[in-house]
């Protein structure tokens, strides 16, 4: 079921015959020798900085119980942050929350050219023609970026548990929250602790808008997601959320 | 100055210095013997049901002038039609205009798909990787389509001769139009002789729009640029044009 693409991407399940389509761009810590470590400590490689904790097991899991595919993530986000344009700072951050990335410091030119090259551009046009082929099949798939976040943020706890995020259009992130306060005990919140202000939607914006695809970005606080256990009930709930919510569009007539 | 990637798309220029990037969508009637001539007669082939006639010339003349790269097609748009997504039905239209189109009549899902990969997703993926590479190098490149109309549609003659049409963002459109109104004798109009709803800003969309990267769409009535000196002359008045626009732009801030 897995299958690697130039290093920068990792399809699972790519004939899976659900909706949806997972992406997970956050979905490793991982520092592969080409990069290396840009001068981060274990506990910094280790932090929500480098990575979203507990994001690709729930993923998985999620695209398992929808059989779907999933468009994975190799390396650190602090590589490069598939989820912000090639001209962002936040595609190479300098700083992360309370974390100093020396690697991104300076980032020249050449070097970051050279992300974008490796990293950037193979992994977009995979997802990409993942959703080409399905729309040129009949089709139309149902985008769902899978992301956590940090309990604590600068100091400050998130009551938000569960944020439920949209691009320009927001009727299936709408649909999502509206079955997920009805069916979860979760605190669902739209477009928090991110919206699209915050550039969060780049994926979104890149992939689902131009082709009219209904799309949503989920944000789970990680200590929800900190096991596999707590990944696969979470997905058990969500899998039926997300369910229920691309019934009720299909039911409205807004997807096929 | 000229490169193939996989068939489906060359890049001329890829590495001029100029702001622009040009795509010619249209450029051509080739039908490659992979694909076939679609059960078309000669004289439909020639048709601007095939291509866009003259606007590769005249694309490749204000490349030149604006020193700029050019992705353009190496096929037919009867075959795919790059400026659709693979759902559209015009992608590969049974019907254009007053031509039937044979091979149109019945695509099988295998074909729709075999098409898609071999023309739609490698054009779209080598002009996304053109334009990632120049954010990540610093530039903020302004994306223009360059397209021809034929002066008699549907029986009807058509007045307008230069058509300037945007996508979500219609600021380049509305620099372009004052330029064009006050430089040139040609009688130029905002969204004619199609607009954003007839679906032609589809490569605006998928590669403009998501990036943040100002665009537009121009629309030469074709008896304007039949042959090369009238596209010479043409790009001397239209690259003075952009240029222009393009400075009215940088003044008000809104490029780079």
């Amino acid at each position: 079921m897995e299958e690697k693409t130039e290093g920068a991407v990792v399809i699972e399940g790519r004939a899976a015959p659900g909706p949806f389509v997972f992406v997970c761009e956050h979905a490793v810590n991982a520092f592969p020798a080409r990069w290396g470590a840009l001068g981060l400590d274990a506990a910094t490689r280790e932090s929500h900085a480098a990575w979203d904790p507990g994001a690709l097991g729930l993923a998985r899991a999620l695209a398992a119980r929808l059989q779907s595919p999933l468009v994975r993530a190799t390396h650190s986000r602090l590589i490069y942050d598939l989820n912000r344009p090639p001209h962002s700072k936040g595609a190479m951050p300098a700083r992360s929350e309370i974390y100093e990335i020396p690697g991104n410091r300076a980032v020249t030119p050449e070097e970051r050219l050279a992300r974008t090259e490796a990293l950037y551009i193979p992994f977009h046009a995979e997802l990409r023609a993942l959703l080409a082929q399905k729309l040129a099949r009949g089709e139309r798939p149902l985008l769902v970026t899978v992301h956590s976040f940090t309990p604590v943020w600068h100091g400050q706890p998130r009551a938000v548990e569960c944020g439920i995020i949209h691009d320009a259009d927001p009727s299936l992130a709408e649909a999502v929250l509206a079955e997920a306060c009805g069916q979860t005990g979760l605190d669902s919140r739209l477009n928090e602790p991110y919206s699209a202000a915050d550039e969060v939607t780049h994926t979104l914006a890149l992939q689902a808008t131009p082709l009219g695809l209904k799309n949503v970005m989920l944000e789970l606080r990680n200590d929800l997601i900190a096991d596999a256990p707590a990944q696969e009930a979470m997905a058990d709930r969500l899998s039926a959320v997300l369910r229920a919510a691309a019934s009720a569009l299909a039911q409205r007539g807004e997807v096929t």
